[in-house]
């Protein structure tokens, strides 16, 4: 394994906080030498206090950073030395005060004093390199600070507990039990027990334990599905005629929602968004009422926005007016769609409905009946979409990124075709190199097999101070 | 000394950064029983490992919060035990990571688990009830974090590092020599010695020290006129006929000013603001180029919004189009006005300027010609009009804030009155209570003395988690 470009040592300073009119701001600082930088800078709060040189780990100090004697800012720095620090190197945090004079004024001063920019995500990097976290609670971490909905986050935090970590290396254990049992007879067989070899063809030992690594490595991959959507999330569209009740509907299921997670400011955009949380799925809800309610010019506008709109969408809500009745034929969409008699509280759901082969979800976007079924019928769609049941257990293992996907897939595909040559008796000298890079495949998901390259990318889409 | 209502020793909790995608976040817990009650939601990273209850103060312990033995977050906590912490109560720092769900979700635990939100300034409230700061010092941490330029926020240092407190407290002292030099012959008018009170009218023990207090406490005064402006900023408008060069000007001075603090994103206003700091005081510099580019019917309105921009203007750069000649006769301004000879690079100021009583200033927007004097006629404007020279060492003394400067005023006067008084050989039992009254006011001032209304006021106005 080889050190990335982008990390050496060196003393790394960030904002982990995002500055702001806050009470404090974190800056973080790691690397060779970093109590020292620090400690030319610093000023402890009181005489006989504690140089900051000769402060033991995990303890803090309280004083004033300071240039040239004149006080900067009043902190507190939490103190860690190697290899009990989240990077393992010597670390700091240095809590200043918030706004945003304060904390550039101290990063300043850290800089003069030989800090340097910490890049993205190298803080993680180190943690890594020096054996604090795999790779997958290393991306844990982003998962965790990009989480959109509860949900998101429970999963981020198991995998940043070991929970994936844990599956993969006991699949990696036992598929190195199956690898082992092949090499057992290719040790030999240039020579002496050649023949052994010849005799052992499609009789790989231990072959319920790769069955049983095939079937698990399957079920992470699969995984996959449903944790992108938790990540991603899925986009609603609101469609329908004119005063069909797009807006009541879109204000209802945000009211029906206790966990509306973001509401998207008034801009001049000429639709209406929201994010709200539906089964522990960020949803991106968009009303295209505005999109017609237009004068002419505009109109047509309107019109091709709305067709974008749709086609972004994975799920489109077609409402009809149930006041104005089944005339509007709903358009072609490509998406999932589900069919809203609305204003039922004046005008019941005619039964059998007309159109065929549709049957709507009766509500009133008014009095909010029928909204519940209309969430209940969301949540089944998304259950469709992502291919299995939703998982709000956070014990299961399962895959945070695409690259961990990607890694499990080739992983899964080595193993299908070593297990397939089996069945047609084929000798194990041909089998053995793909059960070994089944293993190194699951070795490049841990980190324990990397290359410059992964890291680097894999890093870079970091935040900066994490 | 009275508690104001917002304060009791009850467990508070707040987030003391901004959410967002950070890489951290902190919240801060204070009062009685929080180690306790953090401890029940707390589980140590690695079995062996000092329980939270009795970790010591000073100390960074790391685990998890957790909820029913579900993983909330992975965290450090900053253990601080009173007396030995901001507010001088126990108190833990939870650095818990970025996002918007990982903190909350924190947040919601420590609810569940027995904290209260914190209201804003309750920590500082806290910690000026607990002796670890005066009100001058717990107002320049607000002043601190609002703090829109280095000079700002070299300011609010300086009285963060006491030297607010020390003038009053230097200047009390001497004010109340001289109240118990006029005290002496009042503890006894009432009866034996009247005689010698009578005797004594006029003749205030220690008016030298009287004067010299007067005279510091009008230096005081007199400083809050430029800290005000420090901290509130000025603003400037650039004004002239259509193809004058406003916003070549407005480019200019942006691209001069090497700490730009914001620029304000692209908005449906039709002018453009941004800010930049002038000698340390915050210039909010608009263009109002916009408002006249426009059609007949928008016409009106902009005329109408350049007009209230003019009006609220600390100082007006009023534009000539140097090749379109003089002909523009500039608007009647209030505020102070710069004349700008603008394109001296095709046609030169005219010598002498035509316009009675206006000497314009030669530039050249495009060429950069001139504008390094335009900053200093701007500069030397605010100096006029902050009435002192701009004052960029911070160990000199200044006021803060609106109600360090009504009580200073109030002390000054009362003082006024009393040195009045004596040279008018009035008795000293008339004078005595006014320099009892100039003492009190500088004690509101530190908070010696105190009411829970004059508390309450001043801490609301902090922000949360601080």
């Amino acid at each position: 394994m080889m050190r990335a470009d982008y990390g050496d040592d060196s003393p790394i300073a960030a904002f982990a906080t995002t500055p702001g009119s806050s009470a404090l701001t974190l800056i973080r600082c790691s690397g060779k030498g970093s109590p020292d930088l620090v400690s030319s800078v610093f000023k402890s709060g009181k005489n006989g206090a504690p140089l900051l040189k000769e402060t033991p780990g995990n303890t803090v100090i309280h004083g004033w950073i300071t240039a040239a004697d004149e006080k900067i800012d009043e902190v507190l720095i939490s103190v860690f030395k190697s290899p009990k620090s989240y990077t393992g190197e010597d670390s700091l945090d240095i809590c200043c005060h918030g706004g945003v004079c304060a904390g550039k004024a101290v990063m300043n001063v850290l800089k003069t004093a030989g800090f340097r920019d910490a890049l993205p995500g190298e803080f993680t990097f180190r943690a890594f390199m020096n054996g604090k976290i795999d790779l997958t609670r290393s991306e844990s971490v982003m998962e965790l600070v990009c989480a959109k909905t509860e949900t998101g986050r429970r999963h981020a935090v198991s995998r940043l507990s070991g929970s994936l970590e844990k599956e993969i290396n006991e699949i990696k254990t036992s598929l190195v039990q199956v690898l082992a049992g092949a090499e057992i007879f290719l040790d030999y067989s240039e020579d002496e027990i050649s023949a052994d070899a010849e005799e052992a063809a499609g009789k790989l030992p231990n072959k319920g334990i790769a069955l049983d690594v095939l079937n698990r490595l399957k079920k992470l991959s699969d995984s996959w599905r449903l944790e992108r959507i938790y990540q991603e999330g899925i986009t609603v569209v609101i469609a329908g005629p004119v005063n069909a009740g797009k807006s009541s509907l879109f204000n209802s299921l945000l009211k029906e929602d206790r966990s509306i997670v973001t509401e998207v400011p008034g801009t001049t955009r000429d639709w209406i968004e929201a994010f709200v949380s539906i089964e522990g799925i960020p949803v991106r809800l968009i009303d295209t009422a505005g999109l017609r309610d237009a004068d002419d010019s505009v109109e047509k506008i309107g019109v091709e926005r709305s067709r974008k709109l749709l086609q972004e969408a994975d799920i489109v809500l077609f409402l009809f007016d149930g006041e104005a009745g089944h005339d509007n034929k709903p358009p072609d969409i490509s998406a999932s769609c589900l069919y809203i008699w609305n204003k039922c509280d004046i005008s019941p759901l005619p039964q059998p409905f007309p159109l065929e082969g549709i049957v709507p979800i009766s509500v009133s976007a008014k009095t909010g009946e029928g909204i519940a079924d209309l969430y209940n019928a969301i949540s089944s769609v998304i259950h469709e979409q992502a291919g299995s049941q939703l998982n709000n257990e956070t014990d299961c293992a399962a895959l945070g990124t695409a690259r961990q996907k990607k890694l499990t897939d080739a992983a899964y595909r080595a193993l299908e075709e070593a297990l397939a040559l089996t069945e047609r008796d084929e000798p194990l000298d041909l089998i053995a190199p793909l059960l070994r890079e089944a293993v190194n495949s699951l070795g490049e998901i841990t980190g324990e097999v990397s290359t410059a390259d992964i890291l680097e990318e894999m890093f870079s889409r970091f935040c900066v101070g994490k």
